[in-house]
């Protein structure tokens, strides 16, 4: 068994690199077992199907989402004792492991116009008679940003659109800067974080966030009620730390956050915001931004309030007041093993977090109760005989909301153990009617496109995969169709942040896969009370189907991970996207040398000045310094060090006769690959945020969700340190020779 | 005089194609004129220039606009003969020549749904207290598209985005089509004549249009009286006869509405609608389009009202009821002459419309005040005792806003004079502060580049074409800058249609230009009530320096073409342009093929199937018919063959000793540029719409305002009609070759 499994293992790269058509794959050894191997698996595939259940699913999240339960709340840890008792009833070894973390609440939160005119805003969500849940004020937590500071703070307001760096380069040519006043922006165009993070950077003293009809409401459907997006006085709340610095626990950055953990002092935790932040709804927002005056905002600026948006600053002003509890909360993870036979050391896990903003229904009950009934079926299968070859975990985790508490704490609390066990991890969160989304390492690329096409989707019958493809072509331009169409394997997302994969593919160096379902919803609930039952089910995924294709799709990428006779994962799939990486930053580098040359002879020939109307204010960009030509040979380097070695890899496993290798070996090449995804990382981490280890995959320190690949080098270049840029390639060079080396590690396991 | 003046007028071609830089020419002779004669003539423009005073503009803007104005109104009358007697006393030859047109007025406007509930729309502009005449209610048109049928229908409303050919592509995806059932679509995106006539043609019953604040209301800026833009209550009047079939009275076409005149009865008119259309504010729209149901709007039709946009069909259902009174009304043409010199038989024509659908301040007053002040110093020059040498008639244009009736009128019933003598038509309408703004024949581009380049911009110094340039540049994509920087001469805009210059241009092949500044004027109040002296006084050129601006660049152009040697056209510009027109075809017939193959792979790949969602109606679209690949080579062989003779003519040009050419050579160039643009006509006309004589250009039969340049070509391949595209391109090139031929007899006169 051994020798035709190792075949298959590696003849898919064979297969990989000719195979241009994109049907069925019955035929097609799963990767990692050998066709015999590759049968009784997909065979062991349909008995886990079908003990699937979409009741099931519809009663958990009835269940969990019957009340409140965020961080620290009773329905909070009741929710983690039934899902530990769950998974203890089908047979997991199930522990809860308690972390005690900072989890602000809010004591005060006061928002009011005192001029030109007085408003106060009403900071709350109304209960609805259609939503049964949205009732439960006492045990909701009120519409807050988690980690703002405490403060009191009166100044001119400013409109600043999304609140993202560019929107400040645009105020400076209104001749508007926020220094001494407080900024509204909306939601959206970056992870929330980063909007009070540049507004102190600017000098500004508050922060306002509001959810414009334009991103999520009106403008894209009906409200909720009648419909499932954003009503007038929906707000969203969120964490708002400045987590591209960490994540976790701002007290223990980088151990866990146990109770005897040593911790900082409140006054020297980096990641707290450095200004008051508050979340409102458009209807409290709308007063504020009709008092506007100056000039009226941008095109692109302007929302979907009838109003004229205006950027300020003033006529408006406004006193926002916050206090909160800053006292520790406790977190309730749950993990539940199931010993591998064979390999009880190599670790498959598989995650989704249980907390919630408020009820969470859609986020995240709905990844999780697919969770449960793919773990339920894993189990039974364990009970009808099957034992995995390797150990799997599943973890519910508390704390995701306020910053990935649960599962940062706890890598962090077993990161030496995980560092040797963890294979991959794999995680989902919020599920609904729609199209596959899947990021994660490409390492495991081939992989997830192979359980894709395995999994058919609810709607159509054919694949997520292929139902994603058509969606990817049909939302391409026409001329980048074909490329599209002849591509075997979809390309996989890299991950920025946002969900609890974080921890494992930044900090600790694990392959990760982020998986779910969505685009057919009507998402307007994020975050809000109306985050609920009643909204799920009339909105997002009514019959559950796309929670059974989620455990489908879940539960087959954990058996076959566990299973494989070597681990699934290919050393050649990161190499080729490096290159369209070393490709960005390049042209990312020529691009604003462009920019600036341009902006340079626009300066020059007053074109700036030509064009402006006098009758606003004006002032003409700032001059930027020439860019310099960069020297990119590093990277080149690497990269091509990198691509000879996997060529050489491949051409072994080609020629490779696996009968000669010995039993032994298997083991060897899972643990070279599980040690080429560790090499990824260095120990001091990316410069000047040490926690993200990571150095080809990493949240941008702008973005906060968007991922920037290359993130040493390209942030950089975005930042205009251009010193920096070699430095940070020769950085990335190290764990490219690192990872080769892996790889020809690989190949001399094939060719010994 | 006549020798030196033929080297400028002939040397130019050599400035144009050498000189990129494109800063002061003051030394540069004047087109058609020698050094010397330059000379003489700029410092003409200088007193010019001094007898131009804002204060006359003003005092006129609040005379003519004082009251509504519209055709067949008491002030209208009145101030055609204030128009009159201001040329009169000014010493032209003045008439008014009066037509006897069709122009319907309402006798009954009704709109009322009357499902799912009841609302019956207000169709009134209400009176400010911050604008004057804004309560002259009993003087105001009220708000109707004229030329509608009557008609009394009811039934379910779609909303159609802007009523154009795609919208309705776009629908059927929807599953939704119009038969039977009442549109409502937003201005814009087209000329509205065009609205109703698609809206027909799918079998429409009636048609509702009306003005989105998205498009200019409150999302472009503060709405009146706060700001300058369209208020809740504000709504657009405007023609919506079926004017790209032919202009000018529905009852005359090609002929001059005398009262004498044959005319079509009213029931075999062509253009009049075929359903019964009304526009409306959004504040009467509102209710109408948030009774609707069925999908979402798609992202780009949604407007900016606080509602989400549904497609309908229904549950709203309105009735819409109208009846007008179809008598005929007399228009009345102010024409005032200053006879020529030398060439009395050359007229330079210069035109502006006077009649408004209300009190029209904007419209057209703002350019006619301009036309008016530049008469006036134009007479003083006279008067001082300065001669033209050709014959120079300022026109103040009547029922220009229901179709051209003025104009087209004029230019048919004079056609034979008309095509001997009209050396060139210069137009203008609306002014405000802002940009210039240039269309027109190729042939006067070099020229109105120069003219151009000699006025400076009232607020920046720089000249006003330096302005547009750098305009162009900041709105143009960075990789298309260099280009703009280096040409030097701006390429000028083909002209479609919507203004006067129609008749001359399309139906007697007389080179023209349209003139006029905008872009920083705030413009929601077209064709309301509230286009008024107080609007006009706040929002759009508060100083009248751009109506000064507007003086100085159409008076140059006047007493350059009027006093230049030889006139000013240049056979070569129209050459060049012709070869990115004819590129341009080409590109539309491929890329109309490639979009039928890849609809056709789309489908067959089931592509659109496996993406829709199966909650929402949808219709994959219909298969096209593969696009035959097309013979171009008449096209080419007649573009080819006119590019020869343009490099003869500018090699004759560049080595003529025009000391050898006999002073009536001077007299037979002229006739030989007159002649080419003539050439460019043909008697039969368009396709289907004979009127349109000019084979070069035309506005779209489905754009209205828009041109398409060699349209008989371009729309054959818009609408699929392949076999017609050799024949359209045979026609043109009969048109090219004769347009050659006027080249060949230039070089020739320059080579005897």
């Amino acid at each position: 068994m051994m020798r035709s499994t190792l075949i298959s293992a590696l003849s898919c790269v064979l297969v990989l690199s000719s195979a241009a058509t994109s049907g069925a794959t019955e035929e097609q050894p799963l990767l990692g077992f050998d066709a015999a191997a590759s049968f009784a698996q997909r065979q062991l595939e349909q008995r886990f199907d079908a003990n699937l259940d979409p009741a099931n699913l519809r009663a958990w999240l009835e269940r969990l989402a019957a009340n409140p339960h965020h961080v620290g709340s009773p329905w909070g840890s009741s929710n983690a004792e039934f899902i530990a008792g769950l998974l203890r009833s089908w047979g997991y070894e199930t522990t809860i492991e308690e972390f005690q973390v900072l989890f602000p609440t809010p004591k005060l939160r006061h928002l009011e116009m005192v001029a030109p005119t007085r408003f106060t805003a009403a900071l709350s969500e109304p209960a609805l008679a259609q939503d049964h849940t949205s009732g439960q004020t006492a045990e909701q937590l009120p519409v807050y940003n988690a980690y703002s500071v405490d403060g009191d703070v009166t100044g001119e307001l400013v409109y600043v659109n999304y609140g993202v760096p560019e929107d400040y380069e645009e105020l400076a040519e209104h001749g508007i800067d926020v220094k001494g006043r407080i900024i509204i922006a909306r939601y959206g165009g970056s992870w929330r974080g980063i909007k009070p993070k540049v507004a102190a950077e600017h000098g500004a003293i508050g922060c306002i966030i509001y959810s414009d009809p334009r991103d999520d409401g009106y403008f894209e459907g009906e409200s909720y009620p009648k419909g499932g997006f954003r009503s007038a006085t929906g707000a969203q709340r969120g964490s708002v730390a400045n987590m591209p610095l960490y994540p976790g626990d701002p007290l223990t950055p980088g151990v866990g956050a146990t109770t005897d953990a040593k911790r900082l002092p409140l006054d020297e935790t980096p990641t707290l915001t450095k200004i008051p932040v508050l979340p409102i709804s458009y209807a409290d927002a709308q007063p504020l931004l009709e008092a506007l005056g100056g000039p009226v905002a941008p095109e692109k600026w302007r929302g979907a309030l009838p109003i004229t948006y205006h950027l300020g600053p003033g006529p408006a002003q406004v006193h926002l007041q916050l206090a909160f509890d800053w006292s520790l909360k406790p977190i309730r993870d749950v993990i539940a093993k199931l010993p591998g036979g064979d390999l009880p050391d190599q670790w498959v896990l598989r995650g989704n977090h249980h907390d919630a903003w408020v009820n969470g229904a859609a986020d995240p009950t709905s990844g999780l109760v697919a969770l449960l009934e793919e773990a339920r079926s894993v189990a039974q299968l364990a009970r009808d005989g099957w034992k995995p070859r390797r150990t799997i975990v599943y973890c519910a985790w508390d704390g995701e909301e306020p910053g990935l508490l649960g599962s940062v704490e706890w890598a962090e609390a077993h990161a030496a153990e995980l560092g040797e066990k963890a294979v991959a991890y794999i995680n989902s969160d919020s599920n609904s009617r729609g199209f596959l989304g899947v990021g994660g390492s490409h390492s495991l690329e081939p992989f997830i496109n192979q359980v894709g096409r395995d999994v058919p989707d609810p709607e159509k019958g054919i694949s997520v995969l292929e139902r994603l493809r058509a969606k990817r072509i049909l939302d391409a331009k026409p001329e980048e169709r074909e490329k599209l169409r002849a591509e075997h394997d979809l390309i996989i997302e890299p991950l920025g942040s946002g969900s609890d994969y974080t921890p494992f593919l930044q900090h600790l160096g694990v392959a990760v896969l982020n998986v779910g379902f969505g685009g057919e919803g009507e998402y307007g609930q994020y975050h809000s009370i109306y985050d609920s039952i009643d909204h799920f089910e009339r909105f997002m995924d009514p019959d559950f189907s796309y929670g059974i294709a989620l455990a489908k799709l879940g539960g087959r990428a954990v058996l076959r991970l566990a299973d494989a006779a070597v681990l699934p994962l290919d050393p050649g799939a990161l190499a080729s996207q490096l290159a369209a990486y070393r490709d960005e930053v390049k042209k990312l580098a020529d691009t604003k040398r462009e920019e600036a040359a341009e902006r340079g002879r626009l300066l020059a020939d007053g074109t700036y000045t030509a064009v402006a109307d006098p009758t606003k204010a004006f002032v003409a960009p700032q001059a930027q310094d020439p860019v310099p030509y960069l020297n990119f040979a590093p990277l080149d380097n690497a990269i091509a060090g990198l691509a000879a070695s996997v060529k050489a890899y491949r051409e072994a496993a080609a020629k490779a006769d696996p009968g000669r290798l010995a039993p032994e070996r298997q083991g060897a090449l899972d643990a070279v690959f599980i040690a080429s995804e560790r090499a990824l990382t260095s120990d001091e981490g990316l410069q000047g945020r040490p926690w993200f280890r990571n150095l080809i995959y990493a949240p941008g320190f702008y973005t906060g969700y968007d991922v920037k690949t290359l993130p040493g080098v390209r942030e950089a270049i975005e930042q205009r340190r251009w010193a920096d840029v070699e430095t940070q390639e020769l950085r990335v060079a190290d764990v490219l020779a690192a990872y080769a080396a892996q790889v020809d590690r690989a190949t001399a396991l094939l060719g010994e």
